[in-house]
């Protein structure tokens, strides 16, 4: 694992845990699950497995200081600022360039900052397959075995096992899906071939940069320019007379989805959660024996189940009487009251919200 | 109406109102419902019929300043300060013997501080035929035309109306009931001949005297004492030596319910609530096109009925997602996520935080 790197993607938002999560606290910063922040435990994960010199993070230049305080332990020059957002492509072709200039044999680990994994043992043995196969060439997706019939996620449909020997199942990808609807959802699960995309990529830097090359040459010459700048005085005018030009695209649409040799490797038994919105919290959060969560405030309850109550830090007292079901998230200047099954909506509260003006409260 | 004084009782809690309404600002001290308090409110209402000269207020020491500051038209004498509670005979009497005391043709209008009453001149008439009425020497209660089969009201039986040519109808008592079971108070219900029992009171003082000292002789011969201290240097040590020693007791077990020539006048057409706990405000506050009502607070919705949000004064946005029939209450500290069919509960929560040395929250 000596050339092996973590690249994580740190530059989101986060707006279906809104209240709690905003634009200048977004939810990979935040102690949303634990005392440790998402993007802490994104990198506390890797302890073992990959050493902080060798973690690198994507983020916002908004969000820099903040996730630098976070993370004292990562080398301040392996955090990378995004000019502005372009979209995940160019994150990781940032990335990319940034690597292989540093280590031509490096191989990127891809990991998005606000996701939940528990059982970190086999997380690293996961990983470890998977730098294997990337060290043949392919393009490596780590896919989720699907729980239910989910709308707010890709799919990855499974071909055949890859043919070399690897110490764990590989497959060739035989088709992306971008999230689908209901009844083609139920079918890929009827199917029982597909997975979740996790989002988590493994790949040799070299290997990534011949796809950019091919699929997506733009984004390539500009990241050459970058490179050729990298490390010398010249970095950050490069950097910023570069970025804007770019299209934004998702590394998805961008290349995965038409490059050649790319495999999943179903993390199998990895209990995963992207925490997208409130209601992932029940299926990672201890709840007690009426089925409810508490999570950073004081809770006196009546006849209440199935309920999340969110506190906010200030230690304010919630009681519920008579309800179930319910998600209740106090971020101190805002209270959210949603039903667990209506927890997609919160995005469209905060449309309305810009929409209207208070853009305070996003 | 020129011997007339309102009593304004103001010495009590309101549990069922907590989170809001709390030990060191109880209810009717609270902008509950509109810029004005409760007791505010109350005096509001007398405007036209009874001068702020002839106004009393009967209330806990610890109270007084604040109900001093929210009524500064009435004089400071006029404030009756209970050294500790001993329930409303004891309060009442207190009234009644500085009132003779100061007019002896005394009629003393007895009005709860935290009740709410839509029109103002129905009340004005209601009480001057009370007052002609309690002229007569009749112990008068004012009665609510029962809305539904309510457990938390005392209930008043109508006999025969009385035969004196009053400008209202007014009816002879036959039988007052403590709370009812539910099966009790469908039947009274259907029986058409109850009205709730308003706790609202007229009569003259010379006459609740008298019943006094007939029913409840230590409490007369206790008031006897402070009467005779009343107005001289000694009033407050006389006070202090005889409160100490009354048994709590109210007017209605006390007095009214083995009491000669009680008459009930049915306030027709009043709109009336006791505002005794959450669900009541239903009624009171103004609902939207989905029976939503906010009050002090900024609220947002999508798919949201039948839902009461009450917000702090500080701005707070309260954002609901599908959720009906809840009753929502920011006090700051403390947030009540409630539903509507089970307000009354909230009584339960105020006594465990008690019993679990919460005592502060309460």
């Amino acid at each position: 694992m000596n050339h092996t790197y973590a690249v994580i993607m740190a530059g989101g938002g986060g707006t279906r845990l809104w209240p709690v999560s905003r634009k200048k606290h977004p939810k990979h910063t935040l102690p949303l699950l634990a005392e440790r922040t998402l993007f802490q435990s994104t990198f506390d994960r890797l302890d073992g497995l990959i050493p902080f010199e060798r973690i690198l993070v994507v983020t916002a230049a908004a969000q820099a200081d903040e996730l630098k305080r976070q993370a004292p332990q990562i080398p301040a020059e392996n955090f990378l600022l995004e000019p502005e957002p372009r979209g995940t492509a160019a994150a990781v072709g940032l990335a990319a360039v940034v690597l292989h200039k540093r280590d031509p044999q490096a191989v990127m680990v891809i990991l998005p900052s606000d996701h939940f994994i528990r059982n970190r043992e086999l997380f690293h043995q996961i990983l470890r397959a998977a730098v294997e196969v990337a060290q043949k060439d392919y393009l490596v997706t780590l896919g989720i075995q699907p729980a239910y019939p989910a709308t707010g996620y890709g799919y990855i449909q499974r071909g055949e096992r890859l043919p070399e020997g690897f110490s764990q199942p590989v497959y060739r990808v035989l088709r992306f899906t971008e999230k689908p609807d209901e009844a083609q959802a139920n079918q890929m699960l009827a199917r029982g071939d597909h997975s979740w995309n996790s989002g988590m990529f493994i790949w040799r830097a070299e290997r990534i940069l011949q796809e950019f090359a091919r699929q997506m040459p733009e984004l390539k010459s500009g990241l050459a320019k970058i490179s050729a700048a990298w490390d010398t005085a010249s970095q950050e005018t490069a950097l910023h007379s570069v970025w804007p030009g770019l299209r934004p695209e998702t590394i998805d649409y961008g290349v995965m989805e038409r490059a050649g040799q790319v495999a999943v490797l179903p993390a199998e038994g990895l209990e995963w959660s992207d925490v997208g919105a409130w209601d992932s919290l029940f299926d990672v959060l201890p709840a007690d024996e009426d089925g409810n969560i508490v999570f950073g405030g004081q809770h006196m309850a009546l006849d209440t189940c199935t309920t999340l109550v969110y506190g906010n830090r200030d230690g304010k007292l919630i009681v519920t009487i008579g309800v179930s079901d319910l998600i209740i998230a106090d971020a101190g200047d805002v209270l959210l009251v949603c039903h667990k099954d209506q927890a997609q909506q919160v995005r469209q509260i905060v449309e309305n919200l810009k929409n209207s003006n208070k853009e305070d409260y996003t």
